[in-house]
């Protein structure tokens, strides 16, 4: 007997799948001011879990959480050419407080370089003062015309990192730091996700930087996803806002700058790199539950069984959800895991207590991630759970991994990109034969420039480098 | 030879003092928008182990972790009649989004009982979906006529937790769980804040609730801090949103609600009631540096030994800072240390390497508490220092209590209790012999009821009930 779909199949309507998922786990719903959302307690539970690996990343590097203003004096915003054309259409202003008309409207932080540097520039002295590695947890809103729930909305959670150094080179170097064992390392090793670092052509730039460097990862349906960027931003904010250092030999000059961000975006990604059409797969090493121990029916002595094997399991450094709703159907809660996700499900019936062996007794072990389901000793669990913890957050790595390589081809003509594009897959071409007269033919048909990369893989240092590559998909 | 003083002495000038302590221990600066606040690293550091310890102790009573909107439609902010009349003095309001004028303005979130519950009204159904239990870390807006940072900013960071129950009498004892066992109880044992719990009388309650528990903590000049509340909404929003529950038999009721909220104001709490003319002195469980090791001189056998010290103390589970910046006077690094109010400082020197007894040198340790300053073998500080960060930490809270109980006196009359405040006190009177008239003539004087408790210093359940009294002072 075929199971009844909980979810449009993704092959149908990915689009739709998708919004179901989000709704059906209980991660996000649509807030009622246009794009904004509201993070349900699960998904919230991931967020602080993805928090909670970032920061720690981030702080290793050297950087201090601080917190700087919401609201943001529209003027700040224009001292930036670039960043003012980039962020205007989607500020929100607020132009009344306390009852009256302000004198001056206040955006609502798009992103915080302008206010940062107004600070900056006060704090920073000499080059004893550098660097200045400051990061902050924050919301942020950009007005979103055509909004999807944690991929593009009004607003959204992120940490925003903003540092000042006294050279290029250390600029350049700090933000690739970031990007490299942050990020990639964060993306690759506790989401589970392939990414592929690159640049940004100019045309995708960070508004006001001289360099953006970033993270692609392929979805399910083969489009692309963002999943980070860290921008050199030179001295375009230091020169802006007045940000000075004394050098080492008495010199009076302009601070070089990065900024970085990474969003609740991430759980869209989560979503489309590991969802499949039961619901979402959540990588063991990131769910804020990785085992459910569930009740199959309710009499006392298989209670005792479930509270028992989940106190042990504890003991490994498991995180352990007891489900025993017993006046909810089995078959239900059953669906309802499968469609939040959680890596291992035990399930234990009065059955499992029948021992002819003498050993303690038996469970249902179901693995979320490749989907098996098997009948095993339970005095084997505590032992074997940790190891498999570690094999189905690779097996799931390696699966995005798969997946980019087999869907991505060489291409040497604009046409053929755009038809692997199309077709659901990325392609790659030579940057020399593309070109910004190339990449504008390409966004006339829906298809972007995710990043340059060079032949061997690594970040070129430059957009015209011999030998760089263009990464070109459909992008969320 | 007397000290130049940092700061303006607290008898000369209080609120100047405060503020030159908390921009000179770099805890906040004024934001560009009228009275909002930019927080330093340091000032965060405080901000986020305060963060860590309330939210183990929220998530201990069942509460779990969401995200709602800062943006709320205008229109639901005049759902609940005493709600729309506290706060509409206070909004910020977004009248433009993505360049356009908005069908509807939005406000900046003051409090988010209302987008609260327009969700919980979908999410609630029947009783076993009772109790909801959220909680989030977030911003808010209120604006702001007479900033002061942290004790009032237009914006600010909090936790606002938000629950719906079955019955009153579930609600009522949630709210009151919330009150003792985290807030009272880590206010107690980690801010090292002697407070007092009471009931606001009906002026003073919430916007929109039945009644309203607080704590109150007296700062070093007399003044009350208002350290949080926690309020039964009884059915006011659930009437105002349509939040109703089938109960267990078949009925359609509305739901109970709580809400509940600790804010940024709790750093200036611990900069009023725990400083001195030197600076800040902060809780040795709370600070995110306990012990702060100086080398006084930086030849590199001094700097070894202090690398090998602070390695020792962390092994005993102390949160430790190298100060190694030896081409920084002495004297000024001191000084900074004391103006952060770290504990502990251990400071060596070349001439504490002399070691006639073979024992391996000594060092100057210095009690920030307490004010002591002494020489010690480096070898006995390890098994020493956790002991003196029990010690200092219950030092702090009984002068706070002492504080509270020499300044705070039994009167009788309306002049006598308006006499105490003026004079830097806190009064008691029988609630019987002041009332809502008592206390109207009060306010007059600038002297608000800061609650209400029972002769044995419990809670009462009712402002009327026989034997309540009023605490009156002035108050930040």
């Amino acid at each position: 007997m075929a199971k009844t779909p909980v979810l449009t199949p993704r092959a149908q309507d990915f689009p739709r799948w998708y919004q179901e998922l989000v709704n059906k786990a209980e991660l996000a719903e649509n807030g009622p001011v246009r794009g904004t959302m509201v993070i349900r307690p699960y998904g919230y539970g991931i967020w602080e879990r993805m928090q909670a690996g970032l920061d720690a990343r981030i702080k290793e590097t050297g950087v201090q959480n601080a917190y700087f203003p919401l609201l943001i004096p529209q003027s700040y915003m224009t001292k930036e050419a670039e960043h003012v054309e980039g962020f205007s259409p989607e500020l929100a202003v607020v132009t009344h407080g306390g009852g009256k008309e302000l004198e001056e409207p206040a955006v609502v932080r798009p992103t915080s370089e302008t206010i940062v540097n107004e600070y900056f520039a006060k704090w920073v002295h000499s080059y004893r003062d550098l660097p200045l590695l400051i990061n902050q947890w924050a919301n942020v809103v950009r007005w979103e015309m055509r909004p999807r729930l944690f991929l593009r909305t009004s607003e959204f959670l992120w940490q925003e990192g903003h540092t000042a150094h006294a050279t290029y080179e250390e600029a350049r170097d700090f933000a690739a730091r970031i990007h490299r064992d942050v990020y990639a390392a964060f993306m690759t090793d506790v989401l589970a996700v392939d990414v592929v670092p690159g640049r940004k052509t100019a045309r995708e730039r960070f508004a006001g930087a001289l360099n953006t460097l970033t993270l692609e990862a392929m979805m399910d349906d083969g489009k692309a996803l963002q999943m980070g960027t860290s921008h050199e931003l030179g001295q375009n904010f230091a020169r802006a806002f007045n940000t000075v250092h004394t050098t080492r030999d008495g010199r009076r000059e302009h601070v070089w700058q990065t900024s970085w961000g990474s969003t609740t975006r991430m759980l869209g990604a989560l979503v489309m790199a590991h969802g499949d059409d039961d619901g979402l797969r959540l990588p063991p090493l990131l769910a804020p539950q990785q085992v459910v121990v569930l009740a199959v029916k309710g009499d006392e002595p298989v209670l005792a069984r479930v509270r028992e094997l989940a106190a042990r399991l504890r003991v490994e450094g498991l995180r352990v959800h007891v489900d025993d709703r017993t006046d909810v159907p089995f078959g239900r809660r059953a669906v309802d895991w499968e469609l939040k996700g959680v890596p291992f499900r035990v399930e234990i019936g009065p059955r499992d207590l029948d021992d002819p062996s003498g050993a303690g007794g038996t469970a249902t072990l179901v693995r979320r991630v490749p989907g098996t389901k098997e009948q095993r000793p339970l005095a084997e669990l505590p032992a074997l759970l940790p190891g498999l913890v570690q094999e189905d957050q690779a097996l799931l790595l390696r699966r995005t991994r798969e997946r980019r390589t087999e869907r991505t081809s060489d291409v040497r003509t604009i046409d053929e990109a755009a038809q692997a594009a199309a077709a659901g897959g990325w392609a790659r071409i030579p940057w020399a034969l593309l070109g910004p007269e190339g990449e504008r033919q390409l966004a006339a048909r829906s298809v972007t420039v995710r990043c340059l990369t060079a032949e061997d893989g690594t970040v070129p240092a430059e957009d015209d480098a011999p030998g760089n590559l263009a990464l070109v998909a459909r992008a969320y």
